[in-house]
């Protein structure tokens, strides 16, 4: 049936059994209620609050060459998540662990960028009150996916600082990770209308907070700063604090301004898509001499090391 | 194949072909790239912006004795909505109207609760860029449901005040409505803690915002007051300054402390579910003589009333 067949006859269209979805997915492997799905059935209902209410939170882990990376950090974050937004999971720990796996080795990808969900779902006798929910947890793995692409990191991203102000923890637990996004969106557009690659935006201090899915860091006379305040405590993030214990280095969380972030020796941003990634430009300065900086190879250099080695990564089990 | 049986063996487990969803669903109609559905069929991906980044705009406009409430002014804000959203629809006003019209007759309901949505949807090349995505129209009649029931309208509901802070409007513009409700959530999770049945949450001044999908009035000395700052400019919130009109009352938006608040002659929500309801404890204390107020009720009755006019409703084309 056509829409202007409806308008032009009295009889009402039919209602088909099933939903003819004609978009295309990427390859990969999703788990839902038991089942093992292809990423086109992956769906969920319009009437879960998790799509409703962005009632949920997740966590992302990449797999690289077959080795999932700080696996035990993600799910800490997830399980506290789901704690503090007062879900509860299906399953245990150890039964998501071997979730993950199975998904990851039925795509067969080696770089994979896997995401566990758990929503406020639907309540069985349509209430209201989100105590009454069944929650919904979803897993799936998909190919790995970058912030910056190889060209940008290379020469670095170049970043315009929008005036939007991140959505403040009193407002919303940062550290609960979750998908209000509309703030960084609109970051993001901003930066676009300004011909950046991607944006940073204020906490409501005026001072930086983050970009959309990564946190930011400077460096300078060799020592590190990111943000303290109203941003998501990244693992990435977090590994770049554990790779400067590693190096020697000096790394803080604090104010930073947005006059301090370009006039830093280095800046570069971090996120579980993409791991370490430069910045060379933010909004119309160029950062020191436009060139990645040492201190961000070696960190890029030592992140990457990382991936082979037992103590940060656990091995997915392909069949 | 259970979770068990994986552990057990090396084999990885089978793919499915399709989701078997048995999760109870409401009696309704959903409309999707060209198809009307029942309610069980209308899902969206979990790859869609629309899930992963709250990334969406959407309406709810409700159908009394088989006529719209108000349509008007519900497409009105979703239209500003998706355009400052800066995403494009796939149909016409006048189609979609055909759309909601057809969703309602299909499901039988003759009072019904109607959502529009667009959500960013997804990009064709998997990219991240929100300007590449395909954007996703969605739209379902479900049964009219009230944030009050039926003994609450009667003796008014009992609301808490959550110290959550709405999200600010330098974060989200409250005017694009939006599913940005974590807050919201946490405020209800509060109110149930202190025994109440519903809540309401505070601008980033300490003064009342807004509750879980409604506004709220206040009524002293015959003047009504609502505030002004960090609320959605709710359909049901201008229907009472509309009747306030025609009543030859008094109503203003201006901030509204809590103790104000407390010591009103009269409080209601409004809200499209449910309209216009009463409100007769907040906290601790009993608002007046703890009796539903006469302004209240007049104005209840004004707005059921207005239902039948056709100035200000719409029928449902039936079959």
């Amino acid at each position: 049936m056509t829409l202007a067949a409806t308008e032009h006859s009295s009889a009402l269209p039919v209602v088909d059994k099933s939903h003819e979805d004609r978009r295309k997915y990427p390859h990969g492997v999703a788990f839902m209620d038991g089942q093992y799905l292809p990423m086109s059935e992956a769906k969920v209902s319009v009437l879960d609050w998790g799509f409703l209410h962005s009632d949920a939170t997740y966590d992302t882990v990449h797999v690289w060459d077959g080795r999932f990376f700080r696996l035990d950090l993600h799910l800490d974050r997830f399980f506290r998540g789901v704690e503090r937004l007062r879900m509860k999971l299906p399953y245990d720990r150890s039964e998501i662990e071997t979730i993950l796996s199975n998904c990851v080795a039925l795509s067969g990808h080696k770089a994979a960028y896997v995401e566990v969900i758990c929503t406020r779902g639907t309540s069985p006798t349509f209430s209201r009150d989100p105590r009454q929910s069944e929650n919904r947890f979803i897993a799936f793995a998909v190919p790995f996916g970058s912030v910056a692409n190889k060209e940008q990191l290379e020469r670095g991203l170049h970043i315009a600082i929008s005036d939007t102000v991140r959505i403040p923890p009193k407002s919303i637990d940062p550290t609960i990770k979750n998908y209000h996004w509309l703030d960084l969106v609109k970051g993001l557009f901003d930066a676009y209308d300004q011909g950046a690659e991607t944006a940073l935006i204020l906490d409501t201090n005026g001072h930086i907070a983050e970009g959309p899915g990564f946190n930011v860091f400077l460096v300078k006379d060799k020592q590190l700063k990111t943000p303290a305040f109203s941003v998501l405590p990244g693992i990435t993030r977090q590994t770049v604090f554990d790779l400067c214990d590693e190096l020697g280095l000096s790394a803080t969380a604090a104010d930073v301004t947005c006059d301090e972030l370009k006039g830093a020796d280095e800046v570069f941003i971090t996120s579980t898509a993409g791991g370490i990634m430069p910045v060379t430009r933010i909004d119309s300065t160029s950062i020191a001499d436009g060139q990645v900086g040492s201190i961000t190879r070696q960190l890029m250099d030592l992140y990457w090391k990382k991936h082979a080695d037992p103590a940060w990564s656990t091995p997915v089990s392909y069949p």
